[in-house]
């Protein structure tokens, strides 16, 4: 989106001293998250100017290995290149898109479907496709299944909305009791479990399909695998520590824990498409970019209902 | 195999104190392993008296619940009958298969193929459909693919079989170094692994599509799962005691540690016939019913390969 500029022309935030404060910064760039397209190169043929666009975590990969070949780019065997400090195929550091333009590749660019409100659109293309991906993979998409959720934040509450939209029966564990409302009137979810109480949880024992744990703080999993059903499976999207199981867990189950990080270029369309045909839309904080070192601080202390999508179009004129 | 009776008419060796001791001794009994069919019920359509035929690890399901009616009585919701002191329907107590005969159903009985040895056969319905299970389950039969066999016991020897009948490239991982010469030159696999060598051990870094891990002592997680492929997967057939993991390692791999206990009917009939089809006989040392006891302490010393199978027509008698 944009041609590529040898001269410092491109305006955005970044933290530029280990405070992690984010202030002002013009730089030579290449990147977004979603936008407008302002120009193509020859060759491209997907897009127009004019075009709403989004951007995922990644913006390259070799684009040769097997992964690359069979549309699994974001486990692209040379390691995908991601949007935020990662090393560019030339070398260059990727900056991520709190800036005024971004240049990417055709092939790690999505189409946001028509009507999708853009700003939403935003974090599907990482919450959404985080937990989505798995679901597919792992058959979760079967209607009068039944889904566990750890974890009701950004990734959480995205599990929620397609378990829904796929048909299941959708059990939220959260340690936040504050969060049962939010879980089952505004998400939609069946059952609301505290997980720090014992009692409710082993009213779930072996009860469940599929658990997307989407927590990021340490726990544990016996507990979780225990309400799994026979061939149940707990899919990982969040990064909770260590696990620590018995083998007889999984031998006698039988059970399965799987680990899941993003997804590729073709399943982001079709998650995109499936968005928007389902009206599935994530729940957002709109922010201008001079709120972002008080939104960082928000985010540490989990005061967030779900992702602050930063409205970079209108911060930087 | 034989009709009920309701007198000691059935003869055989049993352990019946806790010094584990075996003797001989008559009861009343419906059960065995690899046999001669003598009589048959009305209604049995599938066998008929002479018939060479085989019963697995367990005799018994509720025939009525999901997993039961999709072929996988193994993992029965109420819970398989198992052949050694399980609780039977009925409520009596099964007795295993050190006897002159045994009653089963049908359902859990299964023709031998022409032309297998008969006594090779037994090990089929537990090591074989053990390790047989998982790698068709988890795809493991891709001719090109690699895959880790860890520990070269009765399962892990079954393992490297159906690994090379699969046309998969098989790496043993053993605390042994003297069962190099047999993983390599005897079972044919292509590489062997002495797993308490770390430079060894990084050699095969990231180089793995799938392992089995037929390991039954305690072993560290993480060493294997960087052996891994990504999208690798880890499936457990014995109890290794606790896994340790860091999710990030299945997160970020992405990887999954799945387990897996014996395997259903339908897959057992499959697994019997690709074993004749493709010339796979299990490894065993035939021997009496009276040298039982020593070949239990030596099961316990490892001191066996890989399976003692009891010729308990000629023992009996």
């Amino acid at each position: 989106m944009a041609s590529k500029s040898e001269s410092k022309d491109c305006f955005g935030w970044a933290a530029r001293d280990t405070s992690g404060v984010l202030s002002p910064y013009k730089f030579n760039r290449r990147h977004e998250i979603v936008g407008v397209v302002t120009a193509i190169s020859t060759g491209v043929a997907h897009f127009k100017v004019g075009d709403i666009v989004g951007v995922g975590t990644y913006i390259n990969s070799c684009r040769t290995c097997e992964y690359c070949n069979s549309d699994k780019e974001n486990i692209c065997a040379k390691g995908a290149t991601y949007i935020f400090n990662g090393i560019d195929i030339d070398g260059t550091i990727t900056k991520g898109g709190y800036s005024s333009y971004i240049v990417v590749h055709q092939r790690y660019c999505f189409k946001i479907p028509d009507g999708y409100p853009p700003e939403l659109a935003a974090p599907l293309l990482c919450a959404g496709i985080t937990v989505y991906a798995p679901m597919i993979h792992h058959n979760m998409n079967q209607p009068g299944k039944s889904l566990g959720v750890i974890g009701l934040g950004g990734l959480g509450h995205m599990a929620v909305k397609y378990g829904k939209a796929f048909g299941l029966k959708v059990v939220v564990f959260s340690t936040s009791i504050y969060k049962m409302e939010e879980a089952l009137e505004i998400l939609g979810a069946d059952e609301f479990v505290l997980s720090s109480d014992e009692q409710q949880m082993q009213a779930f024992s072996n009860s469940l399909d599929f658990i997307i744990d989407a927590s990021s703080g340490p726990h544990p999993f016996e507990p979780y695998m225990s309400l799994l059903k026979t061939e149940g499976t707990l899919v990982l999207v969040g990064l909770p520590g260590e696990i620590r199981l018995s083998a007889a867990t999984l031998v006698l189950g039988p059970k399965t824990i799987s680990g899941s990080l993003v997804g590729g270029t073709k399943e982001i369309k079709e998650m995109l498409e499936f968005s928007a045909a389902n009206k599935i839309y994530p729940k957002i904080e709109l922010i201008p970019i001079t709120y972002v070192n008080e939104a960082l601080d928000r985010v540490v202390k989990k005061d967030v209902q779900y992702r602050f999508v930063i409205d970079i179009e209108n911060s930087l004129k």
